[in-house]
């Protein structure tokens, strides 16, 4: 089963949330009791929490390797363990491993060993920088999710992904970079239909573009970051971003959840901010 | 003493080599005796053989972190123990972290403490996709060198780098992407002067135009790859790539110099090609 047979089966049962396992060490709630001997240990116990909180109400996870890396050796096994947790207990949710690797073609058969051989992620995020045959290594794994940086949710995206390139008339026809690498990505990286587009919702403008006006991206599936503590529109991102078939999302959300509440119930009020936002999703997307 | 004070006291004594570690577990010559009772240890004990033979001839040594993430948590724990080595026994010479990363500022702090805290890391290698406002974080590590990529030596690099970007008279004046982001580089992320661009020895064209038409980038390091086994000219680059003060390149070579022989000898052999690489820098240098 590839990664996007996984969350075409969630989209069909009316799932498109997807959780950040972005878990911070310096911000679990310190009142809480975790078997905490040590950093790691005290992160997939936090994550475990989570996930059993939430996982019905999602298509996939996406922990950002960032957080992890940032204790060391002991997060990337940290990381290892709360992946295969998901795999384990919830078979069908899929696990995107954010990382926005990016590296020359040999180099990059690290990474992919790094990200699908020992983490065993389902999908991941790669940065379009060096081009389609620096990342074939990647797009060359079919069963696995490939989601390419388009137009990313942070402030300060449009230096460069906004830069009118020229694409005909003598230099009077542009489009902006972003455009361009959802079309490269399209039309060609996506010979094994296993891309995906990184859109971010403070950018709605982004996903009217690359809908309409990308031949061949009418369908690509969208990861959408940026909704919750960034500040995203969920109803306009989810409306411009759907495809033909009102599906075609998958929606982020890490802070919102992950850290509904700094108490005890931290488990209980993800949970309900989980559902209150899978419910909105679904709910935008019949209405449409 | 900041990363760029190291490299500028090394290239006063005409040191201009980088050895890339880019050790891959697959490619440790199998007839030698190394302590292997782990991967992780196999890699730090060829590492540090191969530091030892060539330290004296360069400027900095180069891990790329993809061929350590390779082998897991495991492989983080190596490549500590490689730079600990280095920073114990080489004080002098920097480590470039080559890790290529980039992910929204707060994201980014995770990066930046397992660059610069846990591995300690004196510079690191970033892609400028997410703009100037996510890379901040980066940026704002004074002491640290922060290489951002900008025309890289891979084979498809021009995808997106040679783009041409509308700078004037109504789209008529283009650049390539790779110019305007050494532009933003050099006028506006370079504030604390630790910045230095990335551009491959394969697209010879982008020094020159680097240097001669970027404005406050005819100083700015830059850091080149693709000399060796991936085919570019040292020469040329070399003479497009210096600086008004015949300095301003670090040369990096790592295939070339670290299996230099598969056999017994393969530290007396990598000093051999380190020599001499580094000797012929110095000399293209001195003749210009």
């Amino acid at each position: 089963m590839t990664f996007f047979d996984k969350i075409r089966a969630k989209w069909s049962q009316g799932k498109f949330l997807c959780v950040g396992l972005d878990t911070d060490i310096n911000k679990l709630p310190n009142r809480i009791t975790i078997p905490a001997d040590s950093s790691g240990t005290a992160i997939v116990a936090y994550n475990k929490a989570i996930v059993d909180a939430v996982a019905d109400t999602v298509c996939a996870f996406k922990p950002n390797i960032a957080f992890y890396e940032a204790i060391g050796a002991e997060g990337f096994s940290a990381l290892e363990e709360t992946i295969d947790y998901i795999k384990v207990i919830y078979p069908d949710v899929a696990v995107i491993l954010d990382c926005k690797r990016g590296d020359i073609g040999n180099t990059n058969a690290g990474y992919i060993t790094a990200a699908f051989d020992l983490l065993n992620a389902d999908a991941v995020t790669v940065s379009p920088y060096l081009g389609q045959e620096a990342m074939q290594p990647f797009l060359d794994r079919k069963d696995k999710g490939i989601f390419v940086l388009c137009r990313t949710s942070n402030t300060g995206a449009d230096e460069f992904q906004d830069l009118p390139v020229v694409i005909g008339m003598g230099g009077r026809l542009t489009a902006p970079l972003y455009q361009i690498v959802a079309a490269k990505v399209a039309q060609s990286w996506n010979k094994n239909g296993n891309c995906g587009l990184v859109i971010g919702a403070t950018a709605p403008e982004a996903f009217e573009r690359v809908r309409h006006n990308v031949p061949d991206a009418e369908d690509i599936p969208i990861l959408i970051p940026g909704i919750g503590a960034q500040g995203g529109s969920l109803k306009e991102s989810v409306l411009a971003a759907r495809d033909s078939r009102n599906q075609g999302v998958i929606v982020n959300i890490s802070r919102e959840i992950i850290y509904a509440s700094a108490g005890e119930d931290f488990a209980q009020a993800a949970r309900a901010v989980a559902l209150a936002r899978s419910d909105e999703i679904r709910n935008i997307l019949k209405a449409a």
